[in-house]
């Protein structure tokens, strides 16, 4: 036989380098977790700074793997912000861990793609399978469940379910004739105005138009009033208008509102509309049976989302959607094309999650949270949820004592809400103060019309001195701001 | 002070354990590797299996982490179809390496959330970087440079770039209307017959209606009609229809066909339509001078995608999606609530890249594009682009010379369609043979209204005996069915 050149040129890395350099980029992340603290938490850099350390052009020979992750140390790192410090209170969390990174890297190194049970049968039934112990961890209603009439989906995020969401309503809502024809009525959407702005997003995206998206005021705890949806719901009846989707928040992401199910739910049964419930971060507290009241009234559902990439130590992206009608959303989303076409999925003893989202392909997101399920199990995940509940709680009463200071709406969880006794700008100035010290990094939204601190305890491992150490900053910068002023 | 038991108490996996454990996960990936060709391809699972061989509740106890990675490869495991097989021939190829799995290990090891510039500014500056790279690479038109009015976005899909160009088309055909009104006119929409399933769905969504998109004939390498699109076009004019968006396809699903731009472009200009273009799987290709004639004409394109996820060795998700005009597609799909209100933002001196797609959350997905181009070099991708293509024409001269056998069209690439001469039936049941002995995976299609198979040249590690080995299996299997026939 003659040697083939072409069989012996590669450019791939073999399986030998990839673990050695795999081992280095594993000691790099652990290293990085050991030493994350001593990094300013908000990245530093001016506008193009990151792209201006980068050569303007890809290189034409491939360069050595060690380089790479030099440069990445080098270059990339000084603009990361760190969303895994204990000391990031900003947004809502996005927190990972160990046993989810590493299922993620499984996920990786298979390379499946789910896009039906046929392609990768683990894939999918794993995923299901998850889902369900997800449905039982968290005391979800039983119409949940994959061995019900409904059950549930990995997405990537909360946008994505929410407009799954509202597409599935828009096409129970008439008689399934809105992908066919497109929208023809005058279909009208309802959420609080602290609801999420995807919700107003997805309204745009499916052609509702966000003049029918009726955005409502809230009470003084800021969840929706429920006499309000009613009232809205008649009127626009009345105008011959056809109100078909109700999107409830459990948490909303400015103050942690909870709408209220078990007075929503009986109006939407009532008036026929479809009850989509967003729980996006919120929702990984019912793991612990004395939060799950914040569920009540959850069996009028349809559609429930929450994120495990949020507070739950699964690293993004991870978005669990449930539906209580699977063949309404599968009706909704399929179209099958001949090459899709396999027996399993003619059999229809399958699920083929495809049609469960709008992409068409799909990672392996189920191992991520299998790993964290495992690891932890529900009582070591409820230790932590209850941790950061009980920290937040904590920051609470200090700030309630002191008296520069004032708490806009008791924390419901983790998140806590407060301004100094002050205008607008001094607590701009104080943000902005704290978040450049590199210290901690928190971020802001407005209540009542005024600028408003949000502290939100969820970091994977965030713990009691992190918490005592961000007040501490807190109360000094405010010391100082007010000195100065 | 006395000891704090709530900070002593701990369920998370800490960075020393974290790098044990990842050497193990790391050591399971090259040994996958080394041994992947021992795997029956297709998985062998019956619906049912995998989940029947899981517990159906969750741990309430967290378990050891090793027990849940021999659980993986015991039960897991026998559910999985093996995309990185070298032997994979089905659908497209989803294909990964070394250095995009490393890449991803570290995007989820910082677990940084990009959905704006401010939330981590590397992880959009190296995006921006890393399209722009690709431009330059791929020979696309300048107007996709993020330094021009356009720029380049990861997104998960290539189903989730064409649903945002069309959003973005349909809000500029309506004077950006169509979001705050919702659909009101009778917009149409142009693609193949043999465009993917995706356009059908965004359709669908969008609110336009599958009634409102047109089909179209092809002719006989299956490619779109120009005077066909020419003629509906009027016709739709003169019914007083608005004729807003042309998807045009380069290297569709099924047999890699290439619709031509030169020809579509002016009449996409001449109508004031959205031109957008979907080269998912053989956009990669033009890595190499000789094969960039596949995208003649793009200069006429207002969007473009292809999926480094697919050939360019860089692991699912990963989908390329090109805007000419970035203002517009902004316009679209932004929705600033005051929680993401930021210094940056106001400036406008930033992408915040939350804007330029569905999803508020994005995962630094760049990283390991930037890890794939930075080891490879432009030289090493086109040695392995060029590879795969010469083994595809070499199956196709193979079939060519075997009178049982017939070349459904001249394969453009790596694509290669073939059928036995005979009926539908005995196709489906080579398939189903060669499918069933582990030895290769393909998949099928129709094409002229017959079940044909394809072969798809692109897996990572499919080499001269690769291909040599399926043709002997399918040569063989042949045989065996025309003389039990």
């Amino acid at each position: 036989m003659k040697p083939n050149l072409a069989e012996k040129l590669s450019y791939h890395m073999e399986p030998d380098a990839f673990r050695r350099f795999g081992y280095a980029v594993v000691d790099w992340i652990a290293d990085y977790y050991k030493s994350i603290e001593s990094y300013p938490v908000l990245a530093r850099v001016s506008p193009g700074d990151v792209r201006a350390s980068l050569p303007p052009k890809p290189p034409q020979q491939g360069e050595e793997f060690e380089r790479i992750l030099e440069d990445f140390a080098q270059f990339i790192l000084p603009g990361v912000t760190h969303w895994q410090s204990p000391n990031f209170f900003a947004y809502f969390p996005c927190n990972a861990s160990g046993p989810s990174i590493l299922g993620d890297l499984l996920s990786s190194g298979l390379g499946v793609q789910g896009m039906l049970w046929a392609t990768s049968p683990a894939c999918t039934e794993l995923e299901a399978l998850v889902l369900d112990w997800l449905v039982d961890a968290l005391g979800l209603p039983k119409q949940f469940l994959s061995t019900s009439a409904g059950g549930g989906v990995i997405q990537d995020t909360a946008s994505s379910a929410s407009l799954c969401a509202l597409l599935a309503a828009r096409e129970r809502a008439t008689n399934f004739e809105s992908n066919r024809t497109g929208i023809r009525g005058r279909l009208v959407a309802y959420a609080s105005a602290q609801a999420h702005s995807s919700i107003e997003k997805a309204v745009q995206i499916a052609g509702i138009g966000r003049e029918n998206l009726r955005l409502m005021e809230v009470d003084e705890q800021f969840a929706m009033r429920t006499e309000a949806l009613a009232a809205l719901i008649d009127k626009d009846r009345k105008a011959g208008l056809v109100p078909f989707f109700v999107c409830a928040t459990l948490g909303t992401t400015s103050s942690n509102a909870i709408d209220p199910l078990p007075q929503l739910g009986p109006i939407c049964r009532q008036h026929g509309m479809w009850l989509h419930v967003d729980a996006a971060m919120s929702g990984t507290a019912a793991l612990c049976p004395e939060f799950r009241h914040i569920q009540h009234g959850l069996e009028y559902a349809d559609s429930y989302c929450f994120n495990p990439h949020k507070w739950m130590f699964t690293n993004f992206d991870c978005d669990c959607f449930y539906v209580a009608e699977r063949k309404v959303l599968i009706q909704t989303l399929s179209v099958l094309p001949e090459y899709l076409r396999n027996q399993a999925t003619e059999s229809g003893a399958v699920i083929d999650y495809r049609d469960w989202h709008i992409p068409l392909g799909r990672r392996f997101r189920s191992l991520k949270l299998w790993f964290v399920l495992r690891h932890y199990g529900i009582q070591g995940l409820q230790f932590h949820i209850r941790e950061h509940v009980r920290l937040a709680q904590e920051f609470a009463s200090w700030v309630k004592k002191d008296p520069r200071f004032e708490l806009v709406v008791e924390p419901p969880l983790n998140l806590v809400c407060f301004r100094l006794r002050a205008g607008d700008d001094e607590n701009q100035q104080l943000m902005d103060a704290l978040n450049r010290s590199g210290d901690l990094y928190l971020t802001h939204t407005k209540l009542n019309g005024r600028f408003t601190l949000r502290l939100s305890v969820g970091q994977t491992n965030t713990s009691e001195q992190h918490v005592q150490r961000a007040w501490r900053h807190i109360a000094e910068q405010a010391s100082r701001l007010l000195i100065s002023a």
